[in-house]
């Protein structure tokens, strides 16, 4: 017997990682992707929103994009993008590879979009957030009462130290997290059940370079999606075998949204979860999954929420595979 | 062929894990204990340093004991003390169990012997520091020279998030650094080598009810040692058995006794090390083991420290206990 699939909105800054994600947001048969929201993050949010619109017609989806915040809910002086590990189009420098967008950009803000689907489908949308959280804080903010009625919140983003994983920005802030802590604090602590992959299992899986040229010539229309995967991860590659050795590469997003298709796994902690906004620690995660802290500490008022900290790395990766064949 | 003993200078707020601490200090072949400086932490001021007095008697120990700091260098107004781990009197209810202190506290400050002691002879002290830094980090406002005439700093304090251990006062901030933050960012910054022996290693090692036991009728004239040790860990063990189920105790501070004088039995991590003095994450302990961080990072200008991150449980807990044969 089929499980009737998962609705997803994905809320994305694409990103490599971003769009080996939406292959399987996309793709796999437990999950429905009914819409895209984009963000600024990995590029600004007009190259992110340009690239979920080339994505989208690369995997042949007809589904509304609707392009969100530019910049974090505290605005900063010095923003900047990461070029170093996406490429100035976000993409690994292939852009070119994929195809023009075939539709418009959806009338209204992210954040809207997001309020609309939810409130018409009560108890049906999961959110997979892989950007910064500032599109989810602003649906928060516009319609509080969207939290009750969101089925789950899976985030990618944030770093809780197990296994030995620190930050990737500081030695404690994950990238989407230190991109707006502000708004990540917000969405931990709403009324949703939320799901966070973050660095402590997405660096537990390492996608290898002979995995990723296994991909050429599979998927998509005469294997456009899998060739297009191997040329956008040649300069992320690059990245990370340099920084830390691994031979290939860490897909942050893609674990995400396999999440949501196999939760099985991966092991959760349960536990309220704050963000630190300021100090030498701002954009760090924090749960209190001890139950340690006092009736008047800053995790006494927040929902227990979900960290990953274990995954079947194998199984993860057969997960996005299997969807190439 | 024995090599020389490493002289030291205990700096401590018994506190029972500190009595056993200061015995392996004591006892130990490769250590020769020189003085005892007391800081508040585990009880007020009054009381550790009467404690050292008392437990310097039952060790049968010449050496000075001089008094230290009885808060932090921030004050705080809520200065309270965790009777509910170490008992009112610091000693788990039973320092009458010990014997009359047979002599006078120093008529120094704790920082000044310190001072004193470092440079009367350059290079050779070892200071190992098991409760608030606050000591520390005023005898280097005193006189920063000394930095570059200690041996080396061992310090029980602090929680890196390896192996899963957070902090045990707030989810991410362990005892001795949150009580005084500040003095621990300063003597971590300090140009001095230091070892950080934190709850990523010492909850690593378990001293269960029978070895506690076993203690009881050895050490010390007629056992009197042990038989105090296995008094006064009774209801420290409560404490410890009743929060984390594990049948014995932590003896946070023994381990890092166990450091000076079989370093071997750790693994070592390398990196700046800062402390976070404000927010929702004050008294953590980070450090920049990936070389990480921005030129311009809060650890972009403190020198690399060593953090303990693994340990051979067994042998740590095999130096303490031969010292009672």
């Amino acid at each position: 017997m089929q499980a009737v699939p998962q609705s997803v909105i994905f809320d994305t800054d694409p990103g490599i990682d971003d769009a080996m994600a939406l292959y399987v947001l996309a793709r796999h048969p437990a999950i429905r992707l009914r819409a895209i929201t984009t963000v600024f993050g990995n590029a600004a949010v007009a190259t992110t929103t340009r690239n979920a619109l080339a994505l989208a017609a690369l995997y042949e989806l007809e589904l509304p994009v609707a392009a969100g915040a530019a910049g974090p809910l505290r605005p900063r002086q010095d923003q900047a993008f990461p070029a170093h590990v996406h490429g100035e189009d976000g993409l690994g420098g292939v852009g070119a590879l994929v195809p023009a967008p075939r539709r418009e950009v959806d009338g209204r803000p992210a954040h809207e979009l997001i309020c609309a689907m939810v409130n018409a489908e009560p108890g049906q949308i999961t959110l997979v957030a892989v950007g910064p959280l500032t599109n989810l804080a602003l649906a928060l903010r516009h319609d509080p009462g969207i939290a009750a009625k969101v089925r789950q919140v899976v985030v990618m983003g944030g770093a809780f130290g197990t296994h030995g994983h620190g930050g990737n920005v500081s030695p404690v802030a994950e990238a989407n997290i230190i991109n707006d802590p502000e708004a990540a604090d917000a969405v931990f602590a709403a009324a949703w059940p939320v799901v966070i992959v973050g660095l402590d299992v997405t660096q537990e899986v390492v996608m290898k370079h002979d995995d990723l040229a296994a991909l050429k010539g599979r998927g998509g229309k005469q294997g456009a999606v899998g060739d297009f995967l191997w040329a956008a991860t040649r300069h992320y590659q690059d990245f990370y075998h340099e920084r830390d050795g691994i031979g290939g590469i860490y897909s942050h997003d893609a674990s995400a949204a396999v999440y949501v298709a196999a939760p099985e796994a991966f092991g959760l902690r349960a536990g309220p979860v704050r963000v630190v906004l300021d100090g030498i620690a701002r954009g760090q995660t924090i749960q209190d999954h001890q139950g340690l802290a006092a009736p008047d500490s800053p995790w006494a008022h927040s929902p227990a929420q979900q960290v990953c900290v274990r995954v079947d790395a194998a199984r993860v990766l057969s997960e996005f595979t299997r969807l190439f064949d």
